[in-house]
């Protein structure tokens, strides 16, 4: 660890929380260098839906190396680009009936936010956005606005401006009217940005009708609907999109993370075509914004879409997860999450930290989320298998069980 | 091209100025699907410095995803980011004395200068940053703040604050004293960012003397020097960086692009351990900020650093480029650059326009920049052989005088 | 009024919708060039507490005048300021056992919200405030920014900032929490700015128990409780402070309006001393800020608040307003207000400027005020003799009837 | 003195810098309560142009209270504003030719100034205005946007927005083209707001040269341009507008502090007819816009300019002043000035400060302006006496000399 002490910034983090140096990994563990097995339940953050080094990933990934496919594109068309969107057409949009135009932007979730961001300003010529309490977004200034945790909000060193916060999961009576009022003094936004869940707020789970509701105002507001799928999307939990099933119909969807398949960095935006038309070419561009190898393991993972077979066993392992948390959970805590993204809210800060440390140390990396960082996350790979989602979740039972009953 | 007109968002831009699909792609040639190969003077946007598909970087690349390297760590600790950091301590930071910290940020341009201004602000505790007419720093709000095109800056959809802008290259005289007055209404800036050369704002080369002493400027201001290094730096301009030999000693260094060598992304600030200290742990964070593969493959870049004679390779080719050059340019036209940056400010966007189209045509991709896209860049890998780097100017030269001398 | 049309600008307003020239007036009457007179219960904008022309004010300002004392003295000290404060000090203060330091700023009521919230941000280092639906506050930036009508913030031509806007009279459940979590996206307030009637947004009056719920937010959060009580103060409501009685020892309180007693110009903020202590001298300055005439006009009107007689006449003529408004009041309609400031909201914008414009012509002076100007205000002089006060009620009735039942 | 430090806000400044309660004043002298007489310089910050209690107008104020006319009737008509504003048009603007449309907005600089920012905004749909180095505009957070000084920006507690700021008296080179080109970074503005003599700034004098140029660059880039003559106008410089005879054609001009003769509180904008037809009626108002005493007032002073006597005498008066002044300057000091507002720039606030500090000893008023109060600014009334005149000059003349020579 000694080089990146002396070497690497201040600001990193995951490396004090996981003092070790990991060499290897492969679907839900990661190996340190001193050979010491980890159970990943941290999954990248969101990003491992399909494991570290997915297999069938590397067999295509190393081939397109092989045969000289283009690594770096822009939004130049490549034969790469065009067999993941062929691929994400046929898996995702068209089985829904959906009809988006899909934006590669900066390959990061950030970027993908500001683009959104920008495209609801553009087509409806307001400024404000309405993101809720909680919510995260990114950590490049258009996105921060949005964002909620004072933390991040403070390091920008500026004032966020032109986003109005309302609370999360808070009913809206009486706002539709208030905002209709010109005289009540708030401007029409240009969009409601939400999370289906708030994963780094805490696993926040938004109801079908709460979604439908704020759904409504924004169609009534002449506001956009988008919805960050960053983290819940991709199969997460339990459907492709977490917003599967719900109608809720939105005008920008953001996608980042999993779309990628293999960790390497893709983002990518579905606008409706309605609202796609407004971009004049080339006003939101980016360097990195035509990934060869993220569309060669983006297409793979396409694969694990074209039945519901493994969406189903998403299912199944989120439940397993979930009723095995409610019986860790100590009275007063809370289990929240849908599929396989489940929280478990010990209601206190340092209790966490501490489970989350005693887990690194048995063999399992998990992160907290939500205030203080009181919320345990667990979103290990969609592709772990049963018996190494059950020794997690020991390992987690003994972690809670060891620092609650001090010996 | 079908699927992405469909499909694809309007945004798009480069599928538009080069419309046709990519399949394969070799050092500084790409080849269509139809079998056409195109010299590429393009160079991904400043990122293929090493070349498409460098053959030592691809097999580093597959030795790794075999070995079951980690491709995405966010900012933990792997064995393969601590070989990519000693490489470039060992390479690039020692030899020059240079003490520095390295920021692992968000992979992209944009996300490097994010973090710059959020730390420059954090360590003087103030807001307004200096940047400079035609510069050009990203696409998020933050950066976007700092960069100059109108057209870039329209898509906001929002006014951009806390950016003071001075004409590139114009002299300070009296500025220091204006600064220095409390009554005068200048706030004391947070920083001084600037670009040794502006490649997107037209291949604008400040001279050695200015950036002296907009230098001292910021030092006596009490304000950070920020050098944009993202499409300058690397070895671009025949020195790792743009700015080596200048005696400028900047605070802060942006870099992208390049440093991930194969293509793939990768963002990494420098910054001076007195200001780096100024960071709380997790403050600017990002999901994609540990890349594997653009560590393997940016550990093999260093390589080319070792001693000189790469470099001195760039500084010839450079030459080669810039002479050619000025026997092409028409009266009123003008020649700018340095190593294999060079541009030829046509005067004339849509004669520019016609010049690039006119090469697609004929084999070789380049791209327009500066106002209105009137300077037509090269930036061809830097390891480009000598045939193909005469083929691509004498291509340039035929199409120029084609467009010049209509039949 | 031709030389009205010909040279005065596109912007008045009340010329338009009184479109005769006024010459002389004398407390609640105000006469025309052609002798018509008419009943003003629109009292100069909330101004006129005491009357058009009020004689003991007439008197001792032509005294003032005729003695040479000084008219125009910014902040220094007169003798004139120092029986005005004196009398203040006698009169308001320390009989309700109140320490406040009186600044006097600019002298119209924008002015003195622009220093209370500059002062409010200085204390407590935010900048964020929070104001209200249906707020106003005054016209320039400032204060702007707290005013809630679309069609003032719209004339400003820029994004209005740093302050959040709550429903009015709306209950606080879980605010609180919601603003003490840090990671819910809420920046903490420098101040809570309110009106306890709101007269522009329409005579709406809060409860004693949502202002002390919001009164202890403020203090639960670190905020400064400021009260505008610039249109609702000086007696209006049949106490001196609209607030007298509830409890809610404000931080900061706004009058201006009234406090000059005649109509001429004068604002003073109260500064609770612990927050006054941050000004530094001539930090907020202005130069209309010390008018011998409204010194000596407002101390005359110091002698109606000796004891509670004429605030007991005031509150026995707002009963008699309020009982003749219901029983004007067609289904529907809303009667709202306190003391002699009371509002028939006839929930229709068009009808209301129908009737406004029916009480012209019959000589009755009133406004509309709240959304769409559809809450016709009454606000006639205090000192109105009950004749006068009855004739413009029947004068009402018959218009609201004239209009209600056309011919 | 008591009553003001117990109960006056600590904001208060020149009470500090002038320590006695004033009584009487009469033209250029005022008397404190023990009967000491001072010379007033000051001038009521550039209000009492036509002096204290100046006699003509006491007699038609009084007149005018004592027939019962309307002191206060926001933008109502009424038989004194109409004849203030005929006797403005028939002295001012005919006699050179002037169409303007007056607006009345609150009675105080600042808002003036607002008011005119929102109009340039309105016309242009732009939002930056540029303002100057060492400007001056106003305490309101619009006005105060394009004031220079630190020291008031700071109260503000917030940033300041949509201002950018340019070197006072700074040739333009270059900057023409560079505001055309939109790649460049600058947003084409709304207005350009200056002084023609800037009084608080430093008594810095603009040339008819640079103020062609900037008026010709703000046709060029479709900006309006904007005089603020509140401190220079109403005859200060020996005409009654700062800018007479230098063809400057200005969109906006603002008025206030002498425009109100008495130093009762008016200020008014002239606007171009063809922009202030962008107005919307009531879209700027402010309570305090139609006040009977100034009008009465104001219309007297309109005497004084009836021929080019009295500003004959004003420019005599000013040459003297000028002169002595030249004769008293101490090497590295400078004279600056024209007509009868003179300032001598000490290069030293601390000895400054002393020189006024001396004179208020002595029997002078006078205040410090320019960069920490280094520049001692002399307006006296246009109306002083030439004994008046002389005997100030003496003082100030043995003031210098006091504090320069010590004992």
């Amino acid at each position: 660890m000694e080089l990146f002490e002396r070497w690497e910034s201040e600001v990193r983090g995951y490396s004090r929380a996981y003092p070790t140096v990991f060499k290897t990994a492969s679907n839900a563990r990661q190996v340190d260098e001193a050979g010491k097995s980890y159970l990943d339940f941290f999954g990248g953050a969101g990003v491992l839906n399909f494991g570290h080094n997915n297999p069938k990933m590397k067999e295509a990934i190393i081939d397109f190396i092989q045969s000289d496919g283009i690594p770096h594109s822009l939004d130049m068309a490549t034969t790469t680009k065009r067999e993941f969107m062929q691929a994400f057409v046929d898996t995702i949009l068209k089985p829904r009936g959906m009809d988006y135009r899909m934006q590669f932007t900066g390959p990061t979730g950030t970027n993908a936010v500001e683009a959104a961001l920008k495209l609801a300003r553009r087509v409806t010529g307001r400024r404000r956005v309405i993101a809720f309490t909680n919510g995260f977004h990114g950590m490049t200034v258009g996105a921060l606005a949005a964002t909620a945790n004072a933390y991040y909000r403070n390091a920008a060193g500026i004032p966020l401006h032109y986003v109005e916060r309302l609370p999360f999961m808070h009913p809206l009576d009486g706002m539709d009217e208030t905002y209709a009022d010109p005289s009540a003094g708030y401007e029409p936004p240009a969009a409601i940005l939400v999370e289906v869940i708030q994963a780094e707020g805490g696993v926040n789970v938004a109801t079908k009708e709460w979604l439908q509701a704020i759904r409504q105002f924004a169609k009534d507001r002449g506001a956009l609907f988008i919805i960050d799928d960053i983290q819940a999307g991709c199969g997460r939990t339990g459907s492709y999109f977490s917003f599967d099933g719900m109608d809720l119909d939105p005008d920008i969807i953001t996608l980042a993370k999993g779309i990628g398949g293999f960790g390497t960095p893709l983002a990518m935006n579905l606008n409706k075509p309605e609202h796609d038309k407004h971009w004049s070419p080339g006003e939101h561009t980016g360097t990195f914004r035509g990934q060869g190898i993220s569309f060669v393991a983006g297409k793979v993972a396409m694969d694990y879409f074209k039945d519901d077979s493994f969406m189903a066993e998403v299912r199944r392992k989120g439940e397993v997860m979930a009723s095995r948390l409610q019986k860790m959970a100590q009275p007063g805590m809370e289990v929240r999450g849908r599929g396989m993204m489940q929280g478990i809210d010990t209601k206190d800060g340092t209790l966490a930290k501490k489970i989350v440390a005693e887990c690194f140390r048995t063999g399992l990396l998990l992160g907290g989320c939500g205030s203080e960082g009181r919320v345990i996350k667990l979103i290990p790979p969609l592709t772990i298998e049963d018996a190494d989602l059950n020794e997690g979740l020991d390992l987690l039972e003994k972690a809670m069980n060891a620092v609650l009953v001090p010996a």
